[in-house]
């Protein structure tokens, strides 16, 4: 695992998102700001498997997230990793809980949590 | 050339940076807050030839910008589109000029830009 550069970690740990790119399936890139979890270990990024970007982890598990600090735009870390392994959100709805399901919920029960181990820094 | 949605033009009128995300010869992705410039067709990128990125637009031309809004993140624009051609940089100064150049001349040199065609908009 790469080490984050101390004098960037703060990027991580505050409430700032993630411009995440990932690879489509016919090898042409994709890239959108994305809420993230860092455990000091990992992104977290929570992913909804009907959308595109989930095909794209699926074909291709390399990413890279850019992240900037909005007093500081020159202040930025990028980090490329690979998607480790695609689970479950705890913290979505089970199905079982909801025998009537509306389509806002279908969307949430679907939410998936990407983790992506740090491969490189700059 | 893909439309720009009227109403999130603005983010490329004003003065923000986008998270460039490319393709690095070896097929995974790297993404960056670059600078640009729109012309009302093309996207704009300074990019010098002694980088990275400029290894990666030459050996995979298509790239993708993601730009949103500081004041509210949900709101921001995704285009994806090919690198039309890299041309010198006319606000670069020119070898001529310089006959004796210094390390950050030379940089200033090296400076091209990339016109982004818009493909898709998301």
């Amino acid at each position: 695992m790469a080490a984050i550069p101390t004098d960037l970690l703060d990027l991580l740990e505050r409430p700032l998102y993630a411009h995440l790119a990932t690879t489509r399936p016919d090898g042409t890139v994709q890239v959108s700001p994305m809420w993230f979890d860092w455990d000091g270990e990992r992104l977290r990024f929570s992913i909804t498997t009907t959308r595109q970007k989930y095909r794209n982890v699926q074909s291709h598990p390399h990413v890279a997230a850019s992240i900037s600090d909005p007093e500081n735009p020159y202040r930025f870390l990028e980090v490329r990793g690979v998607v480790e392994e695609i689970e479950p959100d705890p913290s979505s709805p089970r199905r079982a809980d909801h025998p009537v399901l509306h389509q806002d919920m279908i969307a949430h029960l679907n939410k998936h949590m990407a983790r992506v181990v740090p491969a490189a820094i700059e």
